[in-house]
């Protein structure tokens, strides 16, 4: 089973690293295999807008905004009960796409295509998903790149700060929206799980089942010390002029450099070693000067680069602050006092070499959750990626998830 | 102890978070005490200067370099026979003055100041301790901001890039000048265990103990990951100019943010959730807003703002690739044959919570001195602090190095 996940994780490694080469190989077979392969195919982002002015939508921080746009997607069918929907929740640099192709000459699938699909963990034969970006993104829905309309003009940092609770209230609109009272499972890891912890919590009665995986109850100050270096390094770059950079050039470095620590953090020291090691980048001895010399350099700068491209510095820096904000704990005295009017059932999924969001940060929410006699599953999956584990080590994760939805009643 | 070791290190920690107010009580007692403290007392830095040109001194890299200046320090007395000299190797911003105080009116000591000085570990009753600044560096040995006398403007990017092994032949230069052929013991700690180690395998004849803190034998691909992480911080800054910005605007942000990940991987987890918490900073409730508001934002800020006012960019990135090159094994086809010829007996030292530089890492140096059949003593000290450790938690370390020294023969 190790070897099968390394190679596994290897090659999808390799992929992200060359998803910007349209001849690669692999993705050729892929794209033949769309159909067989168990994909759902060719999908479509829809947009759903709400909190017309006058009716803004009251944010967590007191402060108001409207209209908002959710970009969003659905795969599989909702049932005639509308009981079978299940919630999927991105992470940080995530979005709305979470599986499928959005055009015949699409290469690369969705962020969570291994695990949603026919037969897959989130089996769409079975469930109705649905996706959408988050509020503040940058990927469909408002956030601080978006034309506020009553100046024209984006927001930058006229926007208001948001909040993990901000980005579950507004996906509850969503749901509303699509006639859903009732959520068969909310699923999700990293910041993903802290929103499927806020649902359990703000809406106890709507949702059945949570799954947390590689997540938190709360920000550790390590946590928010490498969240404060990427918003340091962003709005240091001279290009980002007070957040004032649309239409104009972007922070590109200061948002690189942000991303190279990301990278830092969702990877391991033995996960590093054993895809890079000390080995030089298309040289065979040391150059002596400060080329990216090393080849974890030139991954680092690669993903900083790429990152560029599909990602909004600004949204970096609100994201990362409503993460900074989290503290499931804090507005009920406790995290034993947070969980006492959930209703689900929970699976928590940590991975052992993960030390952004570490084994013993999951354990403190099982933890409270046996306190208060809830239905809890946890286990650790033995897996050398680091934070990373979540996204690439998906063949554990669905044996253990397909179980445990299994076993939510319909 | 344990709880010693806590409450010292958070005094420490809490001096060096105050070091620029004058009027703190702390430092009056302080300097009230420096001589019944068992302090050097008062010390003054000196300079060699060797290589003048046409006798260039010839780097790794085949590069040349002349006039080197080497700043300096000594503390205690050389015995008749010479034999009792001790040198101690600093880590990446360290200096010369390991000890002591250069005025009377001067409020902080050396930065090895609870290690060094009478009945302390390194005894200066007992030994003659000379500490010197790196080349490379900029606390008074030559490196990038140094005059280059040809052009007579810094040196800037045309200084030729150094190594741990330039290090450590310019400091064999500085003893050869002071007359001592064969060194009682080097330590160090970080960087400084690099130079030991280095010390003892290319000078073996000269070396008789080498004592290793919180070090490591090769720099890992996530060191380096870091260290690239700041150099583009660095470099990103648009006041960096290609390394011309002496006499101009200097890349303090670019600075200020590589040492706020570098004091990220100083500490622990562990270490910053008992130091910072989730704490806020001035105020009791969330400000919605981007300013500094957690303790642990505020507490990067000011160590990377304070870092600017006594260190150079330049400097950071030459070191921090030297650093990147460490690879004790490689000239040798192995860590094993590496420590073949060595004459020392080695005292290895690691601390629990150290993830920049892991034990497993000082254990490999262990294993590899082990097959030589060589005298090793290896420790891992528990203690929360992270990398920081080495510098922080010096009861056990005193007590662990004066039994290692008193075992060597004089």
């Amino acid at each position: 089973m190790k070897q099968r996940c390394q190679d596994k994780a290897d090659r999808r490694r390799k992929e992200s690293h060359i998803d910007n080469q349209p001849n690669n190989h692999y993705f050729d077979c892929n794209t033949k295999m769309k159909k067989e392969n168990r994909s759902v195919g060719l999908v479509a982002p829809k947009d759903f807008s709400f909190a017309e002015p006058p009716n803004k939508f009251q944010l967590e921080s007191g402060k108001k905004l409207g209209p908002i746009n959710i970009r969003y997607e659905t795969y599989g069918t909702l049932n005639d009960g509308r009981s079978n929907a299940i919630l999927l929740l991105h992470a940080f640099s995530g979005d709305a796409h979470a599986a499928g192709y959005l055009s015949e000459t699409d290469k690369t699938p969705g962020w969570w295509d291994a695990m949603v699909g026919p037969g897959k963990a989130f089996d769409t034969d079975r469930y109705f998903l649905i996706c959408s970006n988050i509020i503040g993104g940058c990927r469909g829905s408002t956030g601080p790149s978006s034309i506020n309309p009553q100046t024209g003009k984006p927001y930058a940092l006229s926007f208001p700060l948001i909040t993990i609770n901000d980005m579950v209230r507004t996906q509850n609109e969503l749901l509303n929206h699509l006639g859903i009272s009732e959520l068969f499972a909310v699923a999700g890891g990293s910041m993903g799980g802290m929103q499927a912890l806020e649902w359990s919590i703000y809406y106890p009665e709507k949702v059945r089942s949570a799954i947390i995986l590689a997540s938190n109850a709360r920000m550790t100050a390590q946590g928010i010390a490498f969240n404060a270096l990427s918003r340091n390094a962003i709005m240091s770059d001279f290009r980002w002029q007070d957040g004032n950079y649309y239409g104009k050039e972007i922070p590109s470095r200061g948002l690189a450099i942000a991303r190279m620590a990301g990278h830092i953090t969702y990877l391991s020291d033995e996960a590093m070693h054993k895809k890079f090691g000390r080995r030089l980048q298309g040289r065979e001895k040391y150059g002596y000067d400060f080329s990216d010399e090393f080849e974890v350099e030139s991954y680092l700068q690669y993903q900083g680069d790429k990152f560029v491209e599909r990602f909004d510095a600004n949204s970096y820096i609100y994201i990362s602050k409503a993460m900074d904000y989290f503290d499931l704990g804090a507005r009920f005295g406790g995290l034993n006092e947070a969980f006492a009017e959930t209703r689900a059932k929970f699976l928590v999924v940590s991975f052992s070499s993960d030390w952004l969001y570490p084994s013993y940060q999951s354990k403190e929410i099982v933890f409270a959750l046996s306190k208060n006699r809830k239905d809890v599953s946890y286990i650790e999956i033995n897996c050398p990626y680091g934070h990373d584990s979540f996204l690439l080590e998906t063949d554990r994760q669905s044996t253990i998830i397909s179980s445990f939805l299994g076993g939510i009643r319909g």
